[in-house]
């Protein structure tokens, strides 16, 4: 294994040391917080500084213009977040090997196909007329329904479940626990017997190329045609995906957020955390909503909305700070009410 | 297989077609939006007539009321979303068929009873004394745990976990990756040790006929006696139902909404999406609390609630309205103030 | 089987019967609602008193206070809650037994190390590395990735999927559905091709000694190093841990809550349900959050904060007052500017 020191770290980023301890050995790489000797961290964010000054850290890389107020070991470089990156790779372990080939009590449909170089997991289930790109990995006690395509590249991580005819692409990551295809949520109400009749959801689910989808998170199959993930969306945690939504290339979509059925979501969008969205509307490319909010209207393209019932951030922003003045405002008003009142 | 054409399919829901092209063949049926030249699809909402005069598809069903306004081929017919349900029938993918019979990688206790044309998947696993109805489908990776019992025609969807003790009834629906019977929330704190004890949950969970389950939801099992889920009640993805909840029959829960425990809904019931309720509390028949309400308090029967401390809907959406009103009163108080001032 | 009567469950617990039938079979416990005759129930909270009156339990326990007041068959015991506890484990259901053995159909590296008295149930998978203390029980369906480590007496439910090199305590309990150990969510935005390139997530999961984890929760490994959840630590269902967070021991985290990455909570935090914590804040010790409500800045030791960008819960629940009021001030705004108009 190779030794490496502070300098020779520095040396791999194209950095300078400054202070002292620049032969110190470094084992690893840590956080400001957890950093102990022997470790390297860095400062990305003024709002850490007093973390770092306290940090146990052999090192912390810093930015050409702060490093002038410290006095600690740092490296010193051009962008701290960067160089962190490709000192982190050195210290990475190894990533899991996923063997080639297919683990004996793998459950496989004789039709289904199996590229080149897959690797196909212990208790894995894969029914009938599945098709499995080159290289896909699927992961320990994974299932995947008839008729379901996986790309070049695609990995499930353990114990996800596809159901039938889903379409995934090329280079896409589902996480553990991740549920594609299940049946949307609706219901004819007959008045006559006072039930709630199933309606059959017979469309089904395309996620296109490079999509990451969150562990434990749901994409629910389309009433008829589609629910449709677009190329380059990632998906967090908890999130719910109702049937026949559609979400433009390149979205971001927060943990524990939730889409009702049939909206459509442009390129770009990013919904933050825990936020929903009604059914049925359309969302412009490059809108944001932040977390928490809940929409049920449409939303323009590029627009940054906030707030229960959200509207313009900066509306939102306004009402909320006069709302916590509320107490001041009351008694504002009862003022002038005992002044009029000795007026008349 | 069958040709179908605008006419046919016109013929079959006893409709009349306007406009040309009623010969053309149809080989799909989709929404507005995404229809292409050879499908079909219906408008039931005002609000989609844009898209239906944009859509590309050979043939819209419309009602009798709306059919004079449009000039696109259109299949006139009294209900369109029940006559798109008709149709929809004749182009769905064939269902996938479950064939009866036990896998042989499925584990199931000597002591387990299997009812008649029962399909049990690849690696299931049903542990000592379960007891499954006739024409079950237990998915691929259930588990279903010691002394559970499940009604005829029950489905669990590959990947459902079903904890000891739980009874279900007939024609409940499960899906993927919900987990049934998880021991509730409940810890005594020892100030001593300043620790938290758990409380044992000896009950389990009751699930009558007919309810459906999404997935990724969570029911727990109850502190003693049980958790009840009435019949007919549906319920969506990722839903949170804590120890000793119950609900009422035909009872209605939008995704990503959380009960907390031993709270007790009526019949009817509706929680929008991420709607949130206190424990111990009693909801009446036929209440509604629209989506990401909070509750807190009892809600009588009929009522229909929103907001955060969630209050009579009329209430809310008033305080909502005058909450977005506060610059304008704000400034209307200050005006106010300068008029008082120069008076005394 | 033991016949147990009123008054042999009274002496069980060291109370005093009044009211008649003392000498009736009790056969089980329940809730003063569900309760029936044979069955024994118990009265905590004065708010159930009316519940209590028309229990048709054999008996309800109540405590020396309230005896006075009732004229139904009572238990008077100090503490009902104490004593239904101890009465409770007369009538529970024998715990399910898990047999020490590994199932045959379990898959296990050749080079896992395995405790004494471990039970490894079906189609359970470990892979590489993993070492499990002595006595662990993995659930049914069960993943355990390369070189993660389980302390002495911990359980993992059927399902639940544990992520490569996480460190799990002893007498932990991990519920069905729980994925520990995911990728963090985080990105890196290329402008100059439009799309967002994963972040390296290379760090792990530590879960300490004593902590309960919820049916369906996630929690992401770090970016680097851990996203640690402290002793003690009790986390209900479906609730998101992001990468690097880091739980205080003993703290209360209820169900459906998310905790965006590097944040940080102190000792004994309480979070209520349906939280949403954003990024990098740090939580005091013994701080609570109400439910439902959104963080966006540090919060000091032993604070009660409440609403959306929450609050102290004084200044909240009195904004929330006037809030509702604001249809009377704005009345009283209307009615003063007359006045002033007719001053003018």
């Amino acid at each position: 294994m190779t030794v490496h020191t502070v300098r020779s770290l520095s040396a791999h980023v194209g950095g300078t040391v400054l202070g002292e301890g620049a032969e110190s050995v470094v084992t690893g790489i840590n956080d400001l917080r957890s950093a102990q000797p022997g470790e390297i961290s860095f400062l990305a964010n003024a709002k850490y500084e007093p973390l770092a000054q306290a940090s146990r850290a052999s090192a912390i890389l810093v930015s050409t213009k702060d490093a002038p107020r410290f006095s600690f070991t740092r490296i010193v470089v051009e962008s701290p977040s960067a160089a962190f990156g490709k000192i982190s790779a050195l210290f990475a372990p190894p990533p899991v090997r996923d063997e080639p080939g297919i683990h004996p009590t793998a459950v496989i449909a004789p039709d289904a196909v199996i590229g080149e170089g897959v690797s196909i997991q212990a208790h894995a289930v894969l029914a009938a007329g599945v098709r499995i790109g080159a290289r896909c990995v699927v992961g320990a006690n994974c299932f995947i329904g008839e008729q379901t395509t996986l790309g070049d590249d695609t990995r499930l991580y353990p114990s996800v479940t596809v159901r039938e005819r889903s379409v995934i692409g090329a280079r896409v990551i589902i996480h553990s626990g991740a549920v594609i295809g299940s049946d949307g949520f609706g219901y004819d109400f007959d008045a006559k017997t006072g039930r709630h009749v199933k309606i059959a959801h017979t469309g089904n689910v395309q996620i296109d190329d490079d999509v990451e989808i969150g562990a434990n998170t749901t994409v629910d199959r389309g009433r008829f045609g589609k629910t449709h993930i677009g190329a380059g969306v990632k998906i967090d945690n908890l999130v719910q995906i109702a049937h026949n939504v559609i979400i433009g290339p390149h979205s971001i979509i927060v943990s524990q957020t939730g889409i009702s059925g049939s909206t459509s979501l442009g390129r770009y969008v990013t919904l933050a955390g825990q936020v929903g969205l009604a059914g049925h509307l359309t969302i412009g490319d490059r809108a944001t909503i932040t977390a928490q909010s809940g929409l049920n209207k449409d939303v323009p393209a590029g627009a940054v909305l906030s707030g229960y019932h959200a509207a313009p951030i900066r509306e939102s922003l306004k009402v909320e700070a006069l709302t916590r003045r509320l107490p001041e405002l009351v008694e504002r008003l009862k003022a002038l009410e005992e002044k009029v009142r000795s007026l008349l």
